[in-house]
């Protein structure tokens, strides 16, 4: 019998929010970036709504025209550990760069992480598109945009060789004999690669997961191709349905091309819900926080895609200006389609600016609304699941108390967790390790 | 007022043990280094004792005669992130290489455990002694043991300079005039040496113990400057109270000569107390432990100080081998202190091997000895606290249970914390922030 499909959701665990100005809102908590009670609270409330997943961003580059929450936040290691010992069964995934880290390190800190969780652990892997982050690692420049995902690949590589360094009834751990564990199931990596050579043996063991579950939001050709190859999951971001369709299409499409099974690969779409209690409260609750931007928040805001460009030294009311080949290597879906839509729209500065840094969305309204356009970008092959990111303070909180148990009535999203493991929970099997799977197929297992 | 001088204790959490063959005891759990619920058991005992800290030690390179610990164990950050949330007032202390790693990364990995826990955590600097570690971390070769002193000292600076990125005050967060900090509290490092160029700032502020606390357990020449010079808090370890006594009166020396207040290093030997309801039934514990060590376990455990070196090749009761400067690139202190007692004992192959794995040590007896030994040892002058280490199962449990309260009620050691940091418990002052100093000391502040 075919597994029931299944809406997913995860929660972006953002502090005081991925724009400029929500910390300034009367019922903002402006410390919560660096507050551990109130990530406490989240992950608990996410929990509480059956939330697959919290997921937590990164960088590694601030000047002093960062966002407040990049200015000071935890760092997703940390935080997702610390958070693992206050859950039970909701996914852990934190983002961390593939450019400026070392294999043996990230993959035992992920390893570590999903041992700790009981198998909860996921990777969102980035190639940092901050250009900035090469001068805070010793690095003359920051490699550019398709190197970065050669060296990703790689990095992956060594990271799932290592994590299969035991199998996983290595450790027998046999009191009489004296033999902790079998040595024939203890494998030494020793790759060697145009970017890292890594002997191995992984000083830890596979969770009850397997692996843990590989996140990627690489939206450019060579960033698609990539997240439909590896991930097991895509965090990505539209404005229409017909966008996020062609999307999904997109990504599962070239993951059939690599011979994968297109359902082992889910799309996330991230969305900003603001609930009211009416559509107009609703539309009030995203006035009240687009007007707190002021226009050099938002043009600070748009600079940070373009390799920190400096956009006060523009009119703000004239056509957006032509930036050349600014943002390819860094964030280049990104800027490429501010530039494309700037262009076809015949957009100002100040137009893209705080379009940019007030981004409206499609999932404002009431409860009941917000619950028919995730079920429609559901049920029309937009979407899998959505990351869910607070847009307004009490987002979260208010999205669990009031979409959820509508999403949950409907039938498309659970009332209890499948697993306390993030790909049960996920519906990804756990991947085989690769020398078991070897040995089985020589029919020597 | 000058503050009374207390006995300050720490608790090394170690799995299934630093030895080979604890995990064999009967009462023992084989699965300890990857069972959080283990770690969590631990961590509240030890804040039941009002312990100053738990200490996770670590290593980067493992092969098939590592022991059993180091085969499959928690990877410190991540463990001690986890514990941050299960605990109150213990400090967390981990080990990081200076010598793998990126100071950008590790010091914000330190800083957002330090906030999350507010204000507990430690960091323990090594320079990886491990050969093997190269191999996993793309280097041609392991950098010789005096210039992974210079990395360290480098390594050091630049995280204290990204851990003063901000001043206490820089965060405003006015929410009426939108000012959510101060660029003149915010510091660009600017760091450009011999090893690192990091720019900064860190994307995180200080938490309120200002820093993460400094560990170092050097005692080579170069070790003990650095130590002396550098860090809060020295880890070591010692056989008898005048070899105890020589190393503390020789650490505060030298932390003297480098402009140092002496109380301001504090050394903590490392000890593994077993206690017995008479002075029979301890020692009957630790032969207990110590018979469960083959002659080949020995001689594995020997091996790794000396640079994972087959001892199975000599004779096992002829003397111990010339071996040259083997191990002077790694454990250099504990291979040359080992080379010289077989030679000056006239030891064998097979006493050292056996030795090395069933230290007894000095603290064996009943809960009353134990505590006189540690009383002895702390007034005269040869430590200012202790490092526990369970070298039987339920070794930790013991202590607090048993010889806790004998040291309370000679009012050596505190009955309740101090204070809900680190720093705090330890006496140690909150490190000004360089920035404000200098402000201050120019009078502009």
């Amino acid at each position: 019998m075919a597994k029931k499909r299944q809406l997913k959701l995860g929660a972006l665990l953002h502090g005081v929010g991925g724009g400029t100005s929500m910390w300034r809102h009367p019922d903002a908590q402006p410390d919560a970036s660096v507050n551990f009670e109130i990530y406490k609270r989240w992950i608990q409330k996410a929990e509480e709504g059956k939330m697959d997943l919290i997921f937590i961003a990164d960088g590694l580059y601030i000047n002093e025209k960062s966002i407040p929450h990049f200015l000071n936040r935890f760092e997703p290691i940390t935080i997702l550990s610390a958070l693992a010992s206050v859950s039970k069964n909701i996914g852990l995934v934190g983002t961390l760069s593939t450019s400026y880290s070392e294999p043996f390190t990230v993959s035992r800190q992920f390893a570590s992480l999903d041992m700790i969780s009981g198998g909860r652990a996921g990777w969102n892997i980035v190639t940092s598109p901050l250009e900035g982050s090469a001068l805070n690692y010793s690095k003359k420049e920051h490699p550019e945009h398709d190197k970065r995902y050669r060296i990703a690949t790689e990095f992956l590589e060594v990271a799932r060789g290592l994590w299969d360094s035991w199998e996983d009834d290595a450790f027998v751990r046999n009191k009489e004999t004296g033999v902790f564990f079998d040595p024939e199931k203890m494998h030494t990596l020793n790759h060697e690669g145009e970017f890292f050579s890594v002997k191995g043996p992984l000083n830890i063991a596979r969770s009850k997961q397997g692996q843990p579950v590989i996140f990627q939001a690489g939206s450019s050709e060579v960033g698609k191709n990539y997240a439909s190859k590896e991930a097991d999951a895509v965090f990505t971001g539209h404005e229409t349905l017909a966008d996020a369709k062609a999307f999904y299409q997109d990504v599962k499409t070239r993951a059939a091309s690599f011979g994968r099974n297109p359902d082992d690969v889910l799309i996330f779409p991230g969305i900003s819900p603001i609930i009211g209690s009416t559509p107009e409260e609703a539309e009030r609750k995203y006035q009240e926080v687009a007007s707190l931007v002021t226009i050099e928040n938002a043009l600070n805001y748009l600079g940070r895609f373009f390799e920190h460009h400096d956009f006060s030294q523009y009119p703000l009311d004239e056509p957006f200006p032509d930036l050349g080949d600014l943002g390819k290597n860094s964030f280049q879906s990104g800027t490429d389609k501010i530039k494309k839509d700037a262009k076809e729209k015949g957009l100002t500065l100040r137009q893209v600016a705080l379009q940019s840094a007030t981004p409206r969305g499609n999932f404002i309204g009431t409860a009941e609304q917000v619950a028919d356009r995730i079920q429609e970008w559901y049920e029309e092959g937009g979407a899998d699941g959505f990351m869910i990111t607070a847009a307004v303070p009490k987002g979260l909180e208010e999205f669990v108390d009031q979409v959820v148990p509508i999403l949950q009535e409907r039938g498309i999203y659970r009332t209890e967790y499948e697993s306390d493991t993030l790909r049960g929970n996920l519906g990804l099997a756990v991947p085989e390790n690769r020398y078991a799977r070897a040995k089985a197929a020589a029919g020597r297992s």
